[in-house]
């Protein structure tokens, strides 16, 4: 059982803030300063170039995607780091295409990041008119799947709504009609357990700022199924993913499983801190994380309802089908959110109207939820969330 | 003038180290870990997802694009940082190809990079048959420029030699025959003084953890010409180079300007680092800089020729012919690159027989020089090269 009192004890949470953002940026895990320094000082400082070898750093890549496929059911040598999610959207979508060379069509749904949406945008647009990037509502995608879709492109939990997709039964109706998978895991990765082998995705890629806490800008992963790690033709076709870097060849040829997925040189620091994140997970149990996710999501949904007439609850009340987080719609929930923001309870705001709250177990507990819903319900009942200064908007909701 | 003695004392360097690898990774700035502490704990420890506007990491990647403009002779506003230099090589190429529709070729030489090369392969495959990446010997680029070619893509400086390409001239002639160009500064920015705009570069690329000491992973950063950017096509379009990022549009609408090359969420620790690494910047002045480099270069020509007659020398004679670099070739510079590394002398080696010395004098002075000769010259006349523990290959060289 996951002692959840130890884990919180590993983060460094600012006093006084109630902190229901981890599902945008994870808090800093108490480790990672230490360990952020260590690469700066004792290898960078001291071993310089040689530190890619003396350091470890040439395969820090794929030790930490091995630690990662732990939390999504992975095999080993099957999940590498690097990039940000925009990139391994983008090289696993081509894979993808690449091995369904006869159809044409990237199937995605609305309720997916329109982040991912632009990415398959530029690479249809890359590969040619024929190319096409369809669109469906999340309730249609498996009646849009036919035996034209090369490729289908979700994300299993929803960033607005928290929404979750059937990854295993959408995956097994995919392949009954020719396609491939690629699933975006950057809200499941770390607040669920997942199992791309039981699911049988070819791709999937996530980040690890998020439920996985690696700070501001940490890379992401991919993960390629073992029947595709030695046939998928990299887009990005990166130095790092040859067979041979230091040979210098003019011509490239793709490493071998899931090196190929390396693109350039990766970024040590923040791999440092991703690091020293993941030692979390060596006291957590993702099973038990996703009972007390549940748990708590329930007992805020609960207390917004009762207290809380305006808003509107827009999540899946079944906790089951739901990620680790809650949205409320509310006409005025920009001005609502900075208002929380400004007595210390952070979560965020999505267009038009949602209000999203994420419950992270790791280091949120009921005191949390209850303090939440309190100030929540005190600025709606006091009208406090209409001033002016709460409509301004900034660069980042 | 430069104070190099000043800026030597910026930079944290192993106490018997001769260090002649910031070619390959520049050595810390002593302003970097207390920046990086200060990013971990005072911003994302407490400020947490308000970072992004609180701590200005959502303008990170053009205030440091603004930076390093300065140092390429870019207008502010025609930078920005972010991902790495394989990943801004295809986005550079694909948006110049994209601007020369009716033409399908590449042209570059076997002098570039093969991480440059590989990306470009990569893109042509991707976007179809017809395109073609053609690659010519670096003294045959001009005769092979014609009305054909969409793109010229080519490294200043040659990673191996150091020989220099006439960028200015290169670029007119392309543009004289309807091609655009796309330059490498890897080798440059840093080392010399580099004008894209007089040169009338249409895109530039360059990483930062060589000669601008941003530490392993560093971002890279991609320049476009005012003319092109806002008709640039992004193929990797990304939500951070979206127009309104924030409004979650379901269709991808590129911002104005350099804006639309960033592609996802920057590596915010990395470019903290790369942030105090350019303070280094405020100190000196890059034609003292090259001035020094050209002195220090040839003297260690002069010194090695003197007393290692089994070295042949690589690079250009001519100073100004050549970056910040000497090359020599030697049968066995493998074996003999590892016994100076044995020695504190850190070189570096490339295939099939290219000793690789980085002259930086930021932080590299005479006494480097005659000390790294003067070791050179004693493990030759000794033969403490041919040791079985010298032959040994590593992951990197």
């Amino acid at each position: 059982m996951t002692d959840f009192a130890a884990t919180k004890a590993m983060f460094d949470l600012p006093e006084g803030m109630i902190y229901l953002d981890g599902n945008s940026l994870g808090p800093l895990p108490k480790a990672a300063p230490a360990r952020v320094q260590k690469t700066l000082n004792d290898e960078w400082g001291e071993m310089l170039i040689t530190g890619w070898n003396k350091a470890g750093w040439m395969d820090l890549p794929t030790r930490l995607g091995d630690r990662i496929g732990k939390l999504i059911g992975a095999p080993q040598g099957s999940v590498v780091l690097g990039d940000t999610l925009s990139i391994k959207v983008y090289q696993a979508l081509a894979s993808a295409l690449a091995l369904r060379p006869d159809r044409r069509i990237i199937l995605s749904d609305t309720g997916n990041f329109p982040s991912d949406l632009y990415m398959a945008e530029g690479l249809a647009r890359t590969l040619g008119p024929d190319y096409v990037l369809k669109t469906v509502a999340p309730e249609d995608v498996a009646a849009a799947l036919d035996d034209e879709i090369a490729v289908l492109m979700l994300t299993e939990v929803d960033y607005r709504t928290g929404r979750l997709h059937d990854m295993a039964a959408l995956t097994q109706h995919a392949h009954s009609v020719g396609a491939l998978t690629v699933w975006d895991l950057a809200h499941s990765a770390g607040a669920l357990p997942v199992d791309v082998t039981t699911c049988k995705a070819d791709f999937a890629v996530g980040c690890t700022y998020k439920y996985l806490n690696s700070g501001p800008g940490g890379p992401a992963f991919i993960y390629v199924a073992p029947e595709h790690s030695d046939t998928a033709t990299p887009a990005l076709s990166g130095w790092l993913g040859h067979d041979a870097p230091f040979d210098f060849d003019l011509t490239y040829h793709p490493a071998p499983g899931i090196s190929r997925m390396r693109v350039g040189t990766p970024a040590i620091v923040q791999m440092a801190a991703l690091d020293a994140a993941l030692d979390v997970w060596d006291h957590a149990d993702i099973a038990d994380v996703r009972a007390r996710s549940i748990q708590l999501c329930d007992m805020f949904i609960e207390r917004v309802e009762a207290t809380c007439p305006q808003l509107q609850l827009a999540s899946p009340r079944d906790g089951t089908q739901r990620g680790s987080q809650v949205s409320f719609r509310f006409e005025h929930g920009y001005p609502c959110m900075q208002a929380l923001i400004a007595r210390g309870v952070i979560g965020d705001f999505r267009a038009p109207d949602l209000m999203r709250f994420g419950f992270t177990p790791l280091y949120i507990g009921e005191d949390e939820v209850i303090g939440a819903a309190r100030i929540l319900a005190d600025i709606l009942e006091s009208g406090a969330w209409d001033r002016p200064e709460f409509h301004a908007r900034s660069a980042v909701t």
